[in-house]
């Protein structure tokens, strides 16, 4: 926090949200470089960590000022599931990622790229609504972008279903399905979780809109 | 809301709490009507996901009206929870419907079948303990339920690991374990999630009974 | 709470989680005899089996005291997560033994002893911070065992990854990468939640310290 000296405590709050945010957007895009094959795996594993690390940090403060903060702009238990929500987030992208190195993946899927794609969608839904969050009176626009992540997390849900049934029509490959049914499980949580996000949001929309 | 329109806040809560209760039933009811293969799987997961759905409009509502009401008959977070943990039963036992589809899995098991009972069982119990949160003098009756359910989720513990067991035993089906292994899994955590629904209503009964 | 008639309420939170840290604490060794091949693994099931529903009857008072109790040492949601979060980190353990003892397990590996290691190191960490608790001026003592738990949880995060990729290079043997997929999974889930524990102490001794 020292970072930020000079604001007031309520402004550190949505700073520390906005560069949680742009740091969930980053995530998505390395991680659909990574999925796209623009770029090596080993480096794009070693950025997503460091990322990792940087949002662990974020998350870390804006738990902290919590504690020590004694007004917030928002109910306390909607500050701190956003942070970790947002955190999860990255945590399970990085997971996917360093999961794909370990198991040694040669080739990435239709369906990862079509998560990442969707993983982009939903961070830039959030990077659009949260700046709203300081504008009292225009709270209720947030709503939109909710309704649109929660639409993509039901496509992540479909993708990831139909990915599974075919990776189980070719039973001889079992060590295949079990690699990539486990990396289909972060990628659609991440999803799960941008969603919570999105509730998080909605439920500050209502109480405060 | 508009649905209930003449009612007083609290006594809509009652209402929508009973309507996701009797939703989980039917869900449960509609599960071993799959399992014990007297219906079609293909007809009885459209008519699970349509179920899903109404839990989905059901919680939505609850948590709405959380945010936008300001008595509530008991703590905000034990609403958030009660609303929440049903409707995780419905998704639970809804994913593992679809999941059975995706895998084209053709027959069931004992296991599967001893599970939907419990299920039933389980969400009958809930039924019966609901209305008696509005009976605040008598709320210490929904005790007795809570220990049935926790007692049901134990014998799942153990439908669940005895399955297990046996399926490792011939592991030369290994994509059978890999499917059922993740079917029941499902459905053990649909029993959990019916326990912390009891344990969240213990801890109204042990606050205000 | 019968058990502790004489003691004033706030007196007996402490009492209770004293008692749950050291449960937690004869867990994490009986786990490591287990590994370690010095005792009977049924005897071990056995014994952690009781000690299970030894934590579950101690997080069963510290809930019910919490409800029934007007003034709290803590935050309400702070008491109610240390003690479910310490109820899990022995759920989790048992679990791993209990789908040893189904899988038919007969050979321990070098990771499931380094866990073990681990899951001591951490407990006893807890053991040393929990006892700070009571005394309010020196709250921020928790702190160095909090970075502690934190730094076994990443190497507990290293182990399990390693161990997983060795596995999967192996890849005749499916049915023993399955097994020690699922085993390794509940005990890394389990340092997990002594990280839970740990942010729980720190988020303490920020707010109170």
């Amino acid at each position: 926090m020292s970072r930020l000296p000079f604001l007031p405590k309520e402004d550190k709050f949505f700073v520390l949200f906005k560069s949680e945010v742009q740091n969930m957007v980053d995530v998505a895009l390395e991680f659909n470089n990574m999925v796209q094959g623009t770029k090596d795996i080993v480096r794009s594993v070693a950025e997503l960590t460091e990322m990792e690390h940087h949002g662990d940090t974020i998350t870390h403060d804006i738990i902290a000022m919590l504690h020590t903060t004694f007004v917030t702009p928002f109910d306390r238990e909607d500050i701190a599931a956003l942070a970790q929500r947002m955190d999860d987030v990255v945590d399970l992208i990085h997971e996917a990622t360093e999961t794909m190195l370990t198991y040694e993946i040669e080739n990435t899927t239709q369906a990862s790229k079509d998560l990442a794609d969707i993983l982009i969608a939903q961070t830039r839904e959030l990077e659009k609504a949260m700046p709203i969050l300081e504008q009292p009176r225009k709270l209720k626009s947030v709503l939109p972008h909710c309704v649109e992540i929660n639409r993509l997390e039901n496509i992540a849900d479909k993708v990831c279903r139909t990915a599974l049934g075919e990776l189980f029509k070719n039973p001889d490959d079992v060590v295949n399905i079990m690699k990539w049914r486990e990396i289909y499980g972060y990628l659609e949580t991440a999803t799960d979780r941008c969603e919570d996000v999105a509730n998080v949001l909605e439920g500050i929309a209502l109480k405060h809109g």
